[in-house]
């Protein structure tokens, strides 16, 4: 739950006279994102979402990711596109600091996805990639393979803290990676946080994604794989073949995996969840006790690390029986 | 910011198909109440408030809050009505916990009320108290006077904590208004809680009110207090005597007062003052380190209190300059 930034009524009311979207009718902080402020604002003409960026947002990044929402939803992706005051700009000020107005994304997330909706969310995400293809921005994946190792190297105390023994096996999941990681897989603009809870549906079918404020050009697949963590495990830390298979399934609908991009999603799925898990453990050391925000709890991507460790050759993603 | 109660994709389906309002389009935590969770829940039928009372909201009170809400609605006041569901059920259970749905009320709360906002925040309270008038239900108000001094025992430690040789002011203030206590004042249904966070204007004009879990059938004039503490002090503590007395003129513009509560005001607000001193102190002793809602602040309430103390024949409400 999510507002740290207050608007008063006078600060909305001068923002909104920057736009045409009329005045305000209804104004209100919504108890979601972990990162930034939304509010959820209603004017004579239509409804939008305010999002008001906060410190661990790098202003100087804002562009490329409005830009490719705007881009996404102009070329057939349902995202929710950034409007752009009478002066042309997106990027506005409350308080001091960044903000935008985007349209409002109707639908619905699913806490626990179905195989059919995990098929659609995979469809979904390659509709996702196939509207980015030719976006002129560029963004490196700054959790990328390459940032793991320096970034594990200031939390193995927390590994250890977490789970005694952990900071070794952590070590050497990152030492297999870093020599097998897939290298010259086909790359593109990957929203690289494609979790449920940024996924909308509306009577159970793929109605857009939201929160791309991860995005960035890197392997297509390993979006994938990011989903297939996200989407395919049970409660009790299973891996759900049925539904990892729905889920290749829905994206190669639209964009078949090549060979290699098939033959990398194991490693790339452990990659992704080694991913997760330090940014995770990097929250939980990092949130102050009175913290308004609950960090989620590492050891779930730590339970994933340790079924991708123990099938390293897991080859069930969408592969036939 | 409130969301205690999560509520998934098919707990809502399921509460949902109860009511014929269609199926679910958007739902989404607010960070809105303190006391209870708060959804904004779009349907293909329209658009909806979903409430979860938590565990200090008294369920055998609810029928109240809920009967109430609906009267207004149906008589001519901007309130957000409760729906039944199918077999004409207002209150229902979501995770053990009861809920209701309400309608979706536009308008905007005000942070800095001007005088404009006080003169149509005092005729909408006058609105509300007419508007309820006849309205059969009844519930005693559990922090009115007589419940100063009882919370106030078990608050002693805690008001010398926050200000030293506090307790010995405010018992003060308690026999005071034990003696001096206005008496056979006209009563109905008061919100109590009438604050600006509360109240919804569209450009400008009254528009509704909300939040009505602390509504009970007290003297009317001491809404009238409560309003005046909650709208005409400034940011610096003082009191705004031209906020006072637009609030005032609102009210009478409909429900003019009558001498006797008129002379009582004085009395009304600064026991008014006390209500909320109380219960703030309470809370801000009792709120864990780690909690997700800051307490609000007790000293506001103690300096509007030492404005009330100091000038006990405050005649400046609404009277001829």
């Amino acid at each position: 739950m999510a507002v740290y930034t207050d608007i008063n009524d006078e600060e909305l009311a001068l923002l909104l006279a920057d736009y045409d979207i009329g005045t305000a009718l209804a104004f209100k902080g919504m108890a979601e994102g972990v990162e930034n402020s939304n509010f959820l604002l209603e004017t004579t003409g239509g409804r939008y979402f305010l999002t008001v960026y906060e410190k661990r947002m790098r202003e100087e990044e804002l562009p490329f990711f409005l830009d490719l929402m705007r881009w996404l939803a102009q070329h057939g992706f349902p995202s929710a596109a950034p409007l752009a005051d009478r002066n042309g700009v997106t990027i506005k000020r409350v308080r001091g600091k960044p903000a935008a107005i985007v349209e409002f994304l109707p639908g619905l997330s699913v806490r626990r996805p179905t195989v059919d909706h995990c098929r659609e969310a995979g469809e979904g995400l390659a509709r996702l990639h196939q509207a980015a293809q030719g976006f002129p921005g560029t963004r490196a994946n700054d959790l990328g393979q390459a940032s793991w190792a320096p970034l594990f190297a200031t939390l193995r105390e927390a590994a250890d803290g977490l789970k005694p023994g952990l900071a070794a096996t952590i070590s050497g999941d990152l030492d297999r990676l870093a020599a097998a990681w897939p290298q010259g897989l086909p790359t593109g603009v990957i929203h690289a946080d494609y979790f449920p809870d940024n996924v909308f549906f509306t009577a159970g079918k793929f109605a857009g994604a939201i929160d791309f404020y991860f995005a960035c050009v890197d392997a297509l697949a390993y979006d994938v794989a990011v989903a297939l963590n996200a989407w395919c495990f049970e409660a009790d830390g299973s891996f759900n073949i049925t539904s990892a298979r729905a889920l290749v399934a829905g994206y190669e609908s639209l964009r078949p995996l090549s060979a290699a991009e098939r033959q990398a999603l194991p490693a790339l799925a452990h990659g992704a969840a080694m991913r997760f898990f330090l940014t995770r453990l990097e929250a939980w050391g990092a949130t102050p006790a009175g913290a308004l925000v609950r960090p989620k709890d590492p050891l779930e991507y730590e339970r994933k690390l340790a079924v991708h460790r123990a099938a390293p050759d897991l080859v069930l993603f969408g592969a036939p029986a």
